[in-house]
Protein backbone atom coordinates (compact mmCIF):
# COMPACT_ATOMS: atom_id res chain seq x y z
CA UNK A 1 0.00 0.00 0.00
CA UNK A 2 1.25 3.50 -0.33
CA UNK A 3 1.31 5.66 2.56
CA UNK A 4 1.57 9.98 2.77
CA UNK A 5 3.44 11.70 5.73
CA UNK A 6 3.66 15.18 6.77
CA UNK A 7 6.83 15.97 7.82
CA UNK A 8 8.42 18.93 9.87
CA UNK A 9 12.30 19.16 10.34
CA UNK A 10 14.81 21.78 11.46
CA UNK A 11 17.36 21.64 8.52
CA UNK A 12 20.23 23.25 10.69
CA UNK A 13 22.16 19.66 11.10
CA UNK A 14 21.52 18.04 7.78
CA UNK A 15 23.31 18.36 4.18
CA UNK A 16 19.87 18.49 2.72
CA UNK A 17 16.62 16.64 2.45
CA UNK A 18 18.20 14.14 -0.32
CA UNK A 19 19.62 10.96 0.44
CA UNK A 20 23.52 11.09 0.13
CA UNK A 21 26.75 9.16 0.86
CA UNK A 22 28.99 10.45 4.01
CA UNK A 23 26.98 12.97 4.93
CA UNK A 24 23.65 12.91 6.59
CA UNK A 25 20.10 13.96 5.25
CA UNK A 26 17.08 14.01 6.53
CA UNK A 27 15.79 11.96 3.67
CA UNK A 28 18.05 8.78 5.21
CA UNK A 29 17.37 9.71 8.78
CA UNK A 30 13.40 9.28 7.57
CA UNK A 31 13.78 6.30 6.03
CA UNK A 32 15.91 4.44 8.60
CA UNK A 33 13.01 5.27 11.11
CA UNK A 34 10.59 4.15 8.77
CA UNK A 35 12.31 1.01 7.50
CA UNK A 36 12.49 -0.18 11.45
CA UNK A 37 8.57 0.41 11.99
CA UNK A 38 7.86 -1.56 8.47
CA UNK A 39 10.34 -3.85 9.13
CA UNK A 40 11.73 -3.54 5.33
CA UNK A 41 13.60 -1.33 3.65
CA UNK A 42 11.26 2.17 3.05
CA UNK A 43 12.13 4.41 0.09
CA UNK A 44 10.65 7.87 0.15
CA UNK A 45 9.35 10.23 -2.59
CA UNK A 46 9.30 13.63 -1.41
CA UNK A 47 7.53 17.17 -2.63
CA UNK A 48 10.36 19.28 -2.68
CA UNK A 49 14.16 18.55 -1.76
CA UNK A 50 15.48 21.06 0.30
CA UNK A 51 19.00 21.99 0.26
CA UNK A 52 21.28 22.36 3.19
CA UNK A 53 20.51 24.07 6.55
CA UNK A 54 16.78 24.68 4.89
CA UNK A 55 13.66 23.85 7.36
CA UNK A 56 10.41 22.38 6.21
CA UNK A 57 7.16 22.07 8.24
CA UNK A 58 4.80 21.52 5.54
CA UNK A 59 7.22 18.64 3.75
CA UNK A 60 5.22 15.35 2.41
CA UNK A 61 5.98 12.08 1.40
CA UNK A 62 4.76 9.50 -0.03
CA UNK A 63 6.19 5.34 0.06
CA UNK A 64 5.36 1.79 -0.67
CA UNK A 65 5.56 -0.93 2.32
CA UNK A 66 3.37 -4.20 2.67
CA UNK A 67 3.66 -3.62 6.22
CA UNK A 68 -0.05 -3.12 7.63
CA UNK A 69 0.32 -1.14 10.47
CA UNK A 70 -2.15 1.42 12.77
CA UNK A 71 -1.75 5.25 11.96
CA UNK A 72 0.39 6.04 15.35
CA UNK A 73 3.03 3.15 14.33
CA UNK A 74 3.31 5.94 11.37
CA UNK A 75 3.47 8.98 13.85
CA UNK A 76 4.38 8.34 17.34
CA UNK A 77 6.51 4.75 16.06
CA UNK A 78 8.27 6.61 13.76
CA UNK A 79 8.97 9.85 15.62
CA UNK A 80 10.12 7.79 18.30
CA UNK A 81 13.30 6.54 16.45
CA UNK A 82 13.47 9.68 14.56
CA UNK A 83 16.51 12.56 15.80
CA UNK A 84 14.75 15.43 17.77
CA UNK A 85 14.95 17.59 14.78
CA UNK A 86 12.79 15.70 12.47
CA UNK A 87 8.83 14.38 13.45
CA UNK A 88 6.02 13.20 11.85
CA UNK A 89 2.84 15.38 11.70
CA UNK A 90 -0.27 13.56 9.66
CA UNK A 91 -0.24 10.17 8.15
CA UNK A 92 -2.64 9.49 5.68
CA UNK A 93 -2.80 6.14 3.32
CA UNK A 94 -3.45 6.96 -0.66
CA UNK A 95 -4.00 5.06 -3.51
CA UNK A 96 -1.47 4.62 -6.49
CA UNK A 97 -2.19 7.86 -8.05
CA UNK A 98 -0.73 9.54 -5.87
CA UNK A 99 2.76 10.70 -5.73
CA UNK A 100 4.25 13.14 -3.65
CA UNK A 101 6.34 15.47 -6.05
CA UNK A 102 4.28 14.61 -9.50
CA UNK A 103 0.65 15.18 -8.12
CA UNK A 104 1.96 18.39 -6.37
CA UNK A 105 0.45 21.75 -8.05
CA UNK A 106 2.22 24.42 -5.92
CA UNK A 107 4.65 24.61 -2.60
CA UNK A 108 4.70 27.80 -0.69
CA UNK A 109 7.83 28.84 1.59
CA UNK A 110 8.36 30.89 4.12
CA UNK A 111 11.82 33.30 4.55
CA UNK A 112 12.14 34.80 8.08
CA UNK A 113 14.84 37.18 8.75
CA UNK A 114 15.37 38.47 11.75
CA UNK A 115 16.18 42.92 11.45
CA UNK A 116 17.81 43.85 14.07
CA UNK A 117 21.04 45.25 15.14
CA UNK A 118 22.11 42.45 16.98
CA UNK A 119 22.27 38.72 16.00
CA UNK A 120 20.08 36.32 18.23
CA UNK A 121 21.28 34.04 20.53
CA UNK A 122 17.89 32.14 20.43
CA UNK A 123 16.32 30.69 17.43
CA UNK A 124 19.61 31.01 15.65
CA UNK A 125 20.01 28.27 12.70
CA UNK A 126 15.92 29.61 12.18
CA UNK A 127 16.41 32.78 11.01
CA UNK A 128 18.28 34.24 8.43
CA UNK A 129 19.68 37.81 10.60
CA UNK A 130 20.19 40.83 8.77
CA UNK A 131 21.33 43.90 11.13
CA UNK A 132 20.49 46.91 8.65
CA UNK A 133 17.06 48.41 8.70
CA UNK A 134 15.02 47.14 5.56
CA UNK A 135 11.79 48.33 4.11
CA UNK A 136 8.81 45.56 4.00
CA UNK A 137 6.64 48.31 1.91
CA UNK A 138 9.69 48.80 -0.60
CA UNK A 139 10.64 45.03 -0.89
CA UNK A 140 6.35 44.13 -0.99
CA UNK A 141 6.12 46.80 -3.86
CA UNK A 142 9.20 45.29 -5.87
CA UNK A 143 8.45 41.94 -5.40
CA UNK A 144 4.49 42.41 -7.12
CA UNK A 145 7.10 43.00 -10.70
CA UNK A 146 8.28 39.28 -11.02
CA UNK A 147 5.30 37.48 -10.35
CA UNK A 148 3.03 35.47 -12.92
CA UNK A 149 4.35 32.46 -15.34
CA UNK A 150 7.78 34.07 -16.14
CA UNK A 151 11.12 32.83 -17.03
CA UNK A 152 13.32 32.79 -13.62
CA UNK A 153 16.71 32.83 -15.29
CA UNK A 154 17.69 35.37 -13.14
CA UNK A 155 17.27 33.72 -9.80
CA UNK A 156 18.45 30.13 -10.76
CA UNK A 157 21.62 28.94 -9.26
CA UNK A 158 23.78 28.15 -12.13
CA UNK A 159 24.02 24.28 -11.60
CA UNK A 160 20.15 23.88 -11.23
CA UNK A 161 19.34 20.87 -13.40
CA UNK A 162 15.48 21.76 -14.24
CA UNK A 163 14.60 21.91 -18.13
CA UNK A 164 12.85 24.59 -18.13
CA UNK A 165 13.63 28.32 -16.23
CA UNK A 166 9.95 28.91 -16.26
CA UNK A 167 7.94 28.98 -13.17
CA UNK A 168 4.35 30.54 -12.22
CA UNK A 169 4.31 32.08 -8.76
CA UNK A 170 1.13 32.96 -7.28
CA UNK A 171 1.73 35.20 -4.76
CA UNK A 172 4.78 36.84 -3.83
CA UNK A 173 4.27 38.77 -0.01
CA UNK A 174 6.63 40.56 2.43
CA UNK A 175 5.33 41.81 5.60
CA UNK A 176 6.71 42.76 8.74
CA UNK A 177 5.93 41.54 12.23
CA UNK A 178 8.22 43.35 14.57
CA UNK A 179 11.59 42.42 14.10
CA UNK A 180 11.14 39.71 11.56
CA UNK A 181 10.34 40.53 8.08
CA UNK A 182 8.04 37.63 6.65
CA UNK A 183 8.75 36.71 2.45
CA UNK A 184 5.45 34.46 1.92
CA UNK A 185 6.22 32.83 -1.86
CA UNK A 186 3.83 29.94 -3.85
CA UNK A 187 4.42 28.59 -7.09
CA UNK A 188 4.00 26.01 -9.44
CA UNK A 189 7.52 25.03 -8.44
CA UNK A 190 10.71 26.42 -7.82
CA UNK A 191 14.20 26.24 -9.85
CA UNK A 192 17.34 25.75 -7.69
CA UNK A 193 17.76 28.43 -4.64
CA UNK A 194 14.99 30.13 -6.03
CA UNK A 195 13.21 31.37 -3.28
CA UNK A 196 16.84 32.78 -1.69
CA UNK A 197 18.18 34.50 -4.51
CA UNK A 198 14.68 36.42 -5.28
CA UNK A 199 15.25 37.16 -0.89
CA UNK A 200 18.68 38.46 -1.85
CA UNK A 201 17.47 40.75 -4.64
CA UNK A 202 14.93 42.22 -2.34
CA UNK A 203 17.19 42.50 0.49
CA UNK A 204 18.79 45.32 -1.66
CA UNK A 205 15.87 46.72 -1.98
CA UNK A 206 14.40 46.65 1.35
CA UNK A 207 18.05 48.51 2.57
CA UNK A 208 17.22 51.52 -0.48
CA UNK A 209 20.80 50.03 -2.26
CA UNK A 210 18.52 49.07 -5.73
CA UNK A 211 15.09 50.80 -7.00
CA UNK A 212 12.10 48.99 -6.56
CA UNK A 213 11.80 48.25 -9.89
CA UNK A 214 15.00 46.37 -9.78
CA UNK A 215 13.54 42.78 -9.28
CA UNK A 216 11.75 43.82 -13.15
CA UNK A 217 15.18 44.75 -14.47
CA UNK A 218 16.87 41.58 -13.02
CA UNK A 219 13.90 38.98 -14.91
CA UNK A 220 14.22 40.85 -17.98
CA UNK A 221 17.80 40.46 -17.96
CA UNK A 222 17.61 36.57 -17.92
CA UNK A 223 20.83 37.02 -16.18
CA UNK A 224 21.74 35.28 -12.42
CA UNK A 225 25.41 37.32 -12.34
CA UNK A 226 23.10 40.34 -11.92
CA UNK A 227 21.21 39.66 -9.14
CA UNK A 228 22.41 39.84 -5.63
CA UNK A 229 23.69 37.03 -3.68
CA UNK A 230 22.20 34.07 -2.78
CA UNK A 231 20.48 34.55 0.96
CA UNK A 232 21.50 32.52 3.62
CA UNK A 233 19.57 28.99 3.65
CA UNK A 234 18.97 29.47 7.86
CA UNK A 235 15.79 31.60 7.73
CA UNK A 236 13.66 28.94 5.06
CA UNK A 237 11.31 27.38 5.38
CA UNK A 238 9.05 24.66 2.88
CA UNK A 239 5.58 25.28 4.89
CA UNK A 240 3.03 23.81 2.36
CA UNK A 241 2.32 21.58 -0.55
CA UNK A 242 -0.86 21.71 -2.48
CA UNK A 243 -2.55 18.58 -3.80
CA UNK A 244 -5.65 18.19 -6.04
CA UNK A 245 -8.56 17.87 -3.18
CA UNK A 246 -9.41 14.26 -4.17
CA UNK A 247 -6.01 13.08 -2.09
CA UNK A 248 -8.16 14.95 0.86
CA UNK A 249 -4.99 15.22 2.93
CA UNK A 250 -4.32 16.92 5.95
CA UNK A 251 -4.27 21.09 6.06
CA UNK A 252 -2.86 21.48 9.20
CA UNK A 253 -1.18 25.40 10.29
CA UNK A 254 1.53 26.21 7.93
CA UNK A 255 4.05 26.96 10.03
CA UNK A 256 6.99 27.13 11.27
CA UNK A 257 5.10 26.86 14.77
CA UNK A 258 6.39 29.77 16.49
CA UNK A 259 4.93 32.27 14.09
CA UNK A 260 1.39 30.52 14.15
CA UNK A 261 0.54 30.82 17.75
CA UNK B 1 35.53 50.38 35.26
CA UNK B 2 32.73 48.41 35.78
CA UNK B 3 30.69 47.17 32.68
CA UNK B 4 27.35 45.74 32.88
CA UNK B 5 25.64 44.02 29.64
CA UNK B 6 22.14 42.25 28.56
CA UNK B 7 22.92 38.67 27.50
CA UNK B 8 21.24 36.58 25.43
CA UNK B 9 21.53 32.58 24.72
CA UNK B 10 20.47 28.86 23.92
CA UNK B 11 21.09 26.90 26.75
CA UNK B 12 20.75 23.80 24.93
CA UNK B 13 24.63 22.93 24.34
CA UNK B 14 25.40 24.20 27.74
CA UNK B 15 25.61 22.60 31.48
CA UNK B 16 24.35 25.82 32.73
CA UNK B 17 25.27 29.34 33.20
CA UNK B 18 27.81 28.70 35.84
CA UNK B 19 31.48 27.99 34.97
CA UNK B 20 32.35 24.53 35.97
CA UNK B 21 35.83 22.44 35.20
CA UNK B 22 35.45 20.13 32.16
CA UNK B 23 31.90 20.92 31.25
CA UNK B 24 30.89 24.02 29.21
CA UNK B 25 29.01 26.83 30.34
CA UNK B 26 27.89 30.10 29.33
CA UNK B 27 29.72 31.97 31.24
CA UNK B 28 33.03 30.15 30.63
CA UNK B 29 32.04 31.17 26.70
CA UNK B 30 31.38 34.85 27.76
CA UNK B 31 34.15 35.43 30.07
CA UNK B 32 36.78 34.30 27.20
CA UNK B 33 35.35 36.35 24.39
CA UNK B 34 35.09 39.67 26.87
CA UNK B 35 38.69 38.58 27.66
CA UNK B 36 39.83 38.70 24.11
CA UNK B 37 38.26 42.32 23.77
CA UNK B 38 39.43 43.35 26.89
CA UNK B 39 43.28 42.01 26.72
CA UNK B 40 43.20 40.97 30.24
CA UNK B 41 41.13 38.25 32.24
CA UNK B 42 37.69 39.12 32.71
CA UNK B 43 35.04 37.31 35.28
CA UNK B 44 31.65 38.05 35.06
CA UNK B 45 29.18 37.92 37.66
CA UNK B 46 25.19 37.68 36.68
CA UNK B 47 21.78 38.00 37.78
CA UNK B 48 20.48 34.37 37.79
CA UNK B 49 22.59 31.59 37.46
CA UNK B 50 20.60 29.42 34.74
CA UNK B 51 20.35 25.27 34.71
CA UNK B 52 21.61 23.10 32.12
CA UNK B 53 19.38 23.33 28.91
CA UNK B 54 17.76 26.85 30.65
CA UNK B 55 17.52 29.91 28.39
CA UNK B 56 18.18 33.56 28.87
CA UNK B 57 17.03 36.56 26.89
CA UNK B 58 17.19 39.23 29.79
CA UNK B 59 20.30 37.89 31.54
CA UNK B 60 22.29 40.68 32.81
CA UNK B 61 26.02 40.51 33.98
CA UNK B 62 28.85 42.76 35.25
CA UNK B 63 32.74 42.69 35.10
CA UNK B 64 35.50 45.13 35.95
CA UNK B 65 38.05 46.12 33.08
CA UNK B 66 40.89 48.34 32.68
CA UNK B 67 40.35 48.39 28.81
CA UNK B 68 38.87 51.55 27.87
CA UNK B 69 36.80 50.53 24.89
CA UNK B 70 33.77 52.23 22.40
CA UNK B 71 30.54 50.55 23.23
CA UNK B 72 30.75 48.48 19.67
CA UNK B 73 33.48 46.22 21.20
CA UNK B 74 31.56 45.36 24.11
CA UNK B 75 28.94 44.32 21.64
CA UNK B 76 29.29 43.49 18.01
CA UNK B 77 33.40 42.73 19.20
CA UNK B 78 32.05 40.43 21.81
CA UNK B 79 29.47 38.96 19.75
CA UNK B 80 32.48 38.14 16.96
CA UNK B 81 34.14 36.17 19.41
CA UNK B 82 31.20 34.21 20.81
CA UNK B 83 29.58 31.16 19.57
CA UNK B 84 26.63 31.91 18.01
CA UNK B 85 24.40 30.47 20.34
CA UNK B 86 25.05 33.32 22.94
CA UNK B 87 24.64 37.26 21.77
CA UNK B 88 25.38 40.37 23.78
CA UNK B 89 22.20 42.44 23.25
CA UNK B 90 23.16 46.06 24.99
CA UNK B 91 26.16 47.54 26.87
CA UNK B 92 26.35 50.20 29.55
CA UNK B 93 28.95 51.56 31.90
CA UNK B 94 27.92 51.31 35.73
CA UNK B 95 29.36 53.01 38.31
CA UNK B 96 30.71 50.80 41.27
CA UNK B 97 27.83 50.43 43.33
CA UNK B 98 26.05 48.48 40.77
CA UNK B 99 26.49 44.67 40.81
CA UNK B 100 24.38 42.14 38.82
CA UNK B 101 23.30 39.85 41.73
CA UNK B 102 22.54 42.29 44.57
CA UNK B 103 21.63 45.24 42.86
CA UNK B 104 18.86 42.81 41.36
CA UNK B 105 15.32 43.54 42.44
CA UNK B 106 13.23 41.37 40.79
CA UNK B 107 13.36 38.69 38.39
CA UNK B 108 10.89 37.31 35.78
CA UNK B 109 11.04 33.81 33.42
CA UNK B 110 8.61 32.27 30.67
CA UNK B 111 7.81 28.90 30.65
CA UNK B 112 7.00 27.83 27.39
CA UNK B 113 4.86 24.35 26.56
CA UNK B 114 3.92 23.39 23.32
CA UNK B 115 0.91 21.88 23.52
CA UNK B 116 0.10 19.84 20.79
CA UNK B 117 -0.29 15.53 19.89
CA UNK B 118 3.19 15.38 18.36
CA UNK B 119 6.66 16.07 19.46
CA UNK B 120 7.90 19.37 17.07
CA UNK B 121 10.96 19.14 14.96
CA UNK B 122 10.93 22.81 14.94
CA UNK B 123 12.83 24.73 18.12
CA UNK B 124 12.50 21.63 19.98
CA UNK B 125 15.62 22.61 22.67
CA UNK B 126 13.27 25.76 23.02
CA UNK B 127 10.31 24.20 24.17
CA UNK B 128 8.63 21.64 26.85
CA UNK B 129 6.47 19.53 24.65
CA UNK B 130 3.37 18.46 26.46
CA UNK B 131 1.03 16.10 24.33
CA UNK B 132 -2.29 15.67 26.45
CA UNK B 133 -4.60 18.59 26.02
CA UNK B 134 -3.98 21.17 29.09
CA UNK B 135 -6.51 24.12 30.50
CA UNK B 136 -4.75 27.12 30.68
CA UNK B 137 -7.26 28.89 32.43
CA UNK B 138 -7.25 26.08 34.96
CA UNK B 139 -3.74 26.74 35.49
CA UNK B 140 -3.89 30.35 35.54
CA UNK B 141 -6.62 29.81 38.72
CA UNK B 142 -4.45 27.47 40.21
CA UNK B 143 -1.39 29.38 39.95
CA UNK B 144 -3.19 32.90 42.28
CA UNK B 145 -3.19 30.61 45.40
CA UNK B 146 0.49 30.58 45.64
CA UNK B 147 1.55 34.24 44.96
CA UNK B 148 2.36 36.64 47.46
CA UNK B 149 5.15 36.53 50.03
CA UNK B 150 6.17 32.73 51.09
CA UNK B 151 7.56 29.70 52.06
CA UNK B 152 8.46 27.74 48.75
CA UNK B 153 10.05 24.07 50.78
CA UNK B 154 7.21 22.58 48.57
CA UNK B 155 8.50 23.91 44.88
CA UNK B 156 12.42 24.04 46.39
CA UNK B 157 15.36 21.62 44.62
CA UNK B 158 16.35 19.67 47.58
CA UNK B 159 19.68 20.44 47.11
CA UNK B 160 18.71 23.45 46.97
CA UNK B 161 21.44 26.08 48.80
CA UNK B 162 19.56 29.07 49.71
CA UNK B 163 19.53 30.06 53.69
CA UNK B 164 15.75 30.77 53.43
CA UNK B 165 12.39 29.27 51.70
CA UNK B 166 10.92 32.50 51.55
CA UNK B 167 10.75 34.47 48.39
CA UNK B 168 7.64 36.44 47.17
CA UNK B 169 6.08 35.99 43.65
CA UNK B 170 4.65 39.13 42.28
CA UNK B 171 2.97 37.54 39.53
CA UNK B 172 2.09 33.85 38.14
CA UNK B 173 0.25 34.21 35.25
CA UNK B 174 -0.54 31.57 32.46
CA UNK B 175 -2.00 32.02 29.40
CA UNK B 176 -2.91 30.25 25.98
CA UNK B 177 -1.46 31.12 22.16
CA UNK B 178 -2.53 29.12 19.76
CA UNK B 179 -0.42 25.40 20.61
CA UNK B 180 1.63 27.62 23.42
CA UNK B 181 1.11 27.86 27.37
CA UNK B 182 2.66 30.74 28.44
CA UNK B 183 3.68 30.92 32.33
CA UNK B 184 4.94 34.29 32.78
CA UNK B 185 6.33 34.27 36.40
CA UNK B 186 8.48 37.52 38.90
CA UNK B 187 9.58 37.32 41.76
CA UNK B 188 12.34 39.07 44.11
CA UNK B 189 14.27 35.83 43.54
CA UNK B 190 13.73 32.24 43.04
CA UNK B 191 14.79 29.08 44.81
CA UNK B 192 16.60 26.29 42.64
CA UNK B 193 14.03 24.30 40.03
CA UNK B 194 11.47 26.86 41.80
CA UNK B 195 9.91 27.79 38.12
CA UNK B 196 9.94 24.28 36.55
CA UNK B 197 8.69 23.03 40.13
CA UNK B 198 5.76 25.30 39.74
CA UNK B 199 5.21 24.96 36.38
CA UNK B 200 5.28 20.93 36.62
CA UNK B 201 2.49 20.79 39.34
CA UNK B 202 0.82 23.79 37.30
CA UNK B 203 0.66 20.98 34.26
CA UNK B 204 -0.96 18.07 36.56
CA UNK B 205 -4.12 20.91 37.11
CA UNK B 206 -4.33 21.66 33.64
CA UNK B 207 -4.66 17.85 33.01
CA UNK B 208 -7.31 17.99 35.53
CA UNK B 209 -5.56 15.06 37.14
CA UNK B 210 -5.41 17.62 40.45
CA UNK B 211 -7.81 20.14 41.79
CA UNK B 212 -7.38 23.97 41.46
CA UNK B 213 -6.45 24.33 44.58
CA UNK B 214 -3.65 21.90 44.22
CA UNK B 215 -1.07 24.23 44.73
CA UNK B 216 -2.50 25.75 47.44
CA UNK B 217 -2.38 22.59 49.45
CA UNK B 218 1.22 21.49 48.20
CA UNK B 219 2.30 25.27 49.69
CA UNK B 220 1.37 24.00 52.99
CA UNK B 221 2.46 21.23 53.09
CA UNK B 222 6.34 22.01 52.82
CA UNK B 223 7.25 19.42 51.45
CA UNK B 224 9.06 19.15 48.24
CA UNK B 225 8.06 15.09 47.94
CA UNK B 226 4.38 15.70 47.27
CA UNK B 227 4.63 17.78 44.39
CA UNK B 228 4.65 17.23 40.74
CA UNK B 229 8.29 16.64 39.19
CA UNK B 230 10.24 19.58 38.05
CA UNK B 231 9.43 20.37 34.62
CA UNK B 232 11.89 19.87 31.58
CA UNK B 233 14.65 22.82 31.51
CA UNK B 234 14.03 23.59 27.31
CA UNK B 235 10.83 25.55 27.87
CA UNK B 236 12.52 28.01 30.62
CA UNK B 237 13.52 31.66 29.57
CA UNK B 238 14.92 34.02 31.94
CA UNK B 239 13.36 36.99 30.27
CA UNK B 240 14.22 40.44 32.77
CA UNK B 241 15.94 41.56 35.41
CA UNK B 242 15.00 44.45 37.59
CA UNK B 243 17.43 47.36 39.41
CA UNK B 244 16.61 50.48 40.86
CA UNK B 245 16.35 52.95 38.26
CA UNK B 246 18.97 55.23 39.25
CA UNK B 247 21.18 52.45 37.22
CA UNK B 248 18.99 53.18 34.36
CA UNK B 249 20.00 50.37 31.89
CA UNK B 250 18.20 49.69 28.96
CA UNK B 251 14.74 47.57 29.23
CA UNK B 252 14.53 45.79 25.48
CA UNK B 253 12.00 43.37 24.39
CA UNK B 254 11.48 40.44 27.08
CA UNK B 255 11.87 37.72 24.80
CA UNK B 256 12.43 34.82 23.52
CA UNK B 257 12.39 36.91 20.36
CA UNK B 258 9.79 34.42 18.59
CA UNK B 259 7.03 35.44 21.12
CA UNK B 260 7.83 39.46 20.71
CA UNK B 261 7.00 40.04 16.92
Amino acid sequence: MRIALGVEYDGANYYGWQRQKEVISVQQKLEEALSLIANHTVTVNCAGRTDAGVHGTGQVVHFETTADRKDVAWTLGVNANLPDDIAVRWVKQVDETFHARFSATARRYRYIIYNAPFRPGILRSGLSHYHHPLDAQLMQQAGQHIIGEQDYTSFRALHCQANSPVRSIEYLNITRRGDFIIIDIKANAFLHHMVRNIAGSLIEVGRGKQPVDWLATLLALKDRSKAAATAKPGGLYLVEVDYPEQFALPRPAIGPLFLEQ
